[in-house]
């Protein structure tokens, strides 16, 4: 529709008009040509509403609390805790008051706009229990500043992440019988914001529901690293310049299961992801990736991953990666570089006997190494013998982050 | 995760294990090189399940049937009729019988995967009652054959479209006397697709409802024709060359929003949404485009729009203009052709005094003439007189359009 109906619409959806509506979206993108492009909200007014108080959370504990799944039947995103921790939104109201109430279905009108428009998007992190029984959070400020960006992308609300943490943190404390007492579990944890407006108009969502689920997950590897096959993939574009691929949105998904089930068809485990006429590499089904080569002219060796120029995720495991790469390799002589790479860079370090390794980094599994790419009907090795499922660079950063994460070692991340 | 872990989740879902689903995807997309690039369903495999049997229908009858809204208080998507059809799919059944029952909430669990990964397609059609009272879809065929595109495109079901044309005609029959009985009004139909499954994994949802929900609406202008401005849009960009810009996805309608509250902001309707650094126009807002203008070496009248390319919507309001254009215009000595045109074509028409007429096409407002176009700090302007809203194809497209929609003339669409 041409005419801003939405906007009239919105006004008449209660006897105030939204007086604050007002993501504060400011992304800078870059295109093919260099030169910078920006979304600035520019209708940000600021007009205070009613921010998360988390003094006013209230919890109602569940009457039939669940049984406990034994630690090796845990399946990723598959059950849940007794709880879910809920806030809804309204353009005139602001935040209402926290609730934590027992898990439960939400009922939501058929011409909800998140059902419609992709008004949604989430966060994936994860609660830790020490040696010492106490839960650790592992860089939540990074999630929280994420969904914040992700969130005001589509026109949905911001919030104070400080007291988003504070309510996790009492969500996960009231659940954490759920975690297992052992390394390698954790309690996987799904923040999700979704656009709750009934109405078929397309605009600016007046109310939300920001909610957080919890589920128990083991180790992503029980046996030990497993590398993985990738397939180079062209035909299909996850993200572009200009574009929402660096936003942790609903619809960078869905769109790519297809050629997730195609490349397994072929038998890969995922896509890496290519962009442009060049065919950089951009991310590998849903983590970054890294590449470990020895430099052409130095010798040197060099941790390679794309850099944060709009068509990647800016993911939470991506930069601490990097910032221990740049602590505890580059003393050891190696370079730590963020640019773009093409996929024929990767093929030629493998031609020419300076592959190191490669590995994908995310949430779910920390690092996941890479045996072979699959590109222009010929597969790049990827530096691994054959009965090695993970180069020294991917053990090694796995060990440094769960020393970190399960709290062997102090640290500001945890 | 860059294991296929959702592979073997689905598996776990129900003691059988999902047979046979095999979206069968085979959109053709072609990028900037031209070379052509295709998603085909390899995975296909074809085994049968159970597929939409209309004469299984039920209905359940509304006890509180809602009282009829004054018509010019009708709102587009606001307000809805007394029942909704609805259908679910399972990767082992296939299509469970359809159900129209009153118009209710969805009870969903919150990890239900369209609250995260945006498996969620839809479409927009209308049924008008005409002189004699009866009911009438225009062109339900096409919708139908497009949301099985989108769907496919997701990992969602495909469904017999004959069969669900059915289901919509007993669904608009039960519900007709919302549908008011003059001219301009009709019954806005909603279709919707949304993967239900409930878990985290990320992969193909195995289970999914279909459900349609309807909202009678009134004239798009109730006093008649009202120009729009819109604002060229470069540094947000909708859709891409082997993206899913040419389905009706949610994933595409989310991001749309801060741009278009960007481009409100600044005293336009809409934004026209352009492409690469050829600056090709795509898409306004929602609808598709046409433009109009003399041809600078032969002075003969134009009806220009873009191709189906991969980037802009297969627009079933932009297919039934070509038709008629071809069918009514061509003979009157215009050529009609669908190819890439730059912003750049147009400002020169402005300036050459070659410039007719621009409108956007979309099932909403059937035709929404565009006064001028904001583009690199210039206007650009479209052909309107000061005092004239719509210019002359505009209004003749219309009328050849609501004359078949509403039976006065009989044509093969209705």
């Amino acid at each position: 529709m041409l005419q801003p109906r939405s906007y009239r619409l919105l006004s008449s959806l209660s006897s105030a008009a939204p007086r604050s509506f007002v993501p504060a979206v400011s992304a800078t993108l870059r295109c093919r040509s260099s030169r910078p492009y920006s979304i600035h909200a520019d209708a940000s007014v600021g007009t205070k509403i009613q921010g998360i108080d988390p003094s006013k959370l209230t919890i109602e504990r569940t009457k039939t609390p669940k049984s406990l799944l034994p630690p090796e039947q845990l399946i990723f995103g598959r059950n849940f805790t007794d709880h879910m921790l809920s806030l809804e939104w309204t353009a005139t109201e602001g935040w209402l008051p926290a609730r934590i109430t027992p898990y439960q279905n939400l009922s939501l009108d058929p011409a909800t706009c998140v059902f419609h428009y992709a008004f949604e998007c989430f966060e994936g992190m994860k609660a830790y229990k020490d040696k010492s029984g106490n839960i650790r959070l592992f860089r939540p400020d990074r999630n929280m500043a994420r969904l914040n960006k992700s969130s005001a992308r589509i026109a949905l609300p911001t919030f104070d992440p400080e007291a988003m943490i504070d309510l996790i943190g009492k969500f996960v404390k009231l659940d954490e019988r759920f975690i297992p007492d052992a390394r390698g579990y954790s309690l996987y944890l799904r923040p999700t914001m979704i656009g709750t407006q009934r109405t078929l108009g397309v605009g600016p969502p007046a109310s939300a529901l920001l909610y957080v689920i919890a589920s128990p997950v083991g180790p992503y590897y029980p046996t030990g690293f497993k590398a993985v096959s990738l397939e180079a993939t062209d035909y299909a574009v996850r993200a572009w310049p200009g574009g929402v691929g660096d936003k942790k949105l609903g619809a960078n998904y869905a769109p790519c299961i297809v050629p997730q089930m195609q490349a397994a068809s072929r038998g890969f485990h995922q896509n890496l992801w290519l962009f442009g006429e060049e065919e950089y590499i951009t991310e590998v089904g849903t983590m970054n990736l890294f590449v470990a080569l020895k430099n052409k002219e130095t010798g040197k060796p060099e941790l390679l991953t794309a850099p944060l120029d709009g068509t990647i995720l800016e993911g939470v495991t991506r930069d601490s990666v990097l910032g221990l790469a740049r602590e505890r390799l580059v003393p050891k002589g190696w370079n730590v570089v963020e640019r773009k790479v093409t996929m024929k860079e990767i093929a030629d370090a493998a031609d020419e006997g300076r592959m190191m390794e490669v590995f994908g980094a995310g949430t779910a599994a920390i690092v996941s190494p890479v045996r072979r790419i699959s590109w222009k009907g010929r597969m790049v090795e990827c530096g691994l013998e054959d009965n090695v499922e993970a180069g020294p660079i991917a053990q090694q950063m796995k060990d440094w982050m769960e020393a970190i994460q399960y709290g062997d070692e102090e640290h500001p991340w945890r």
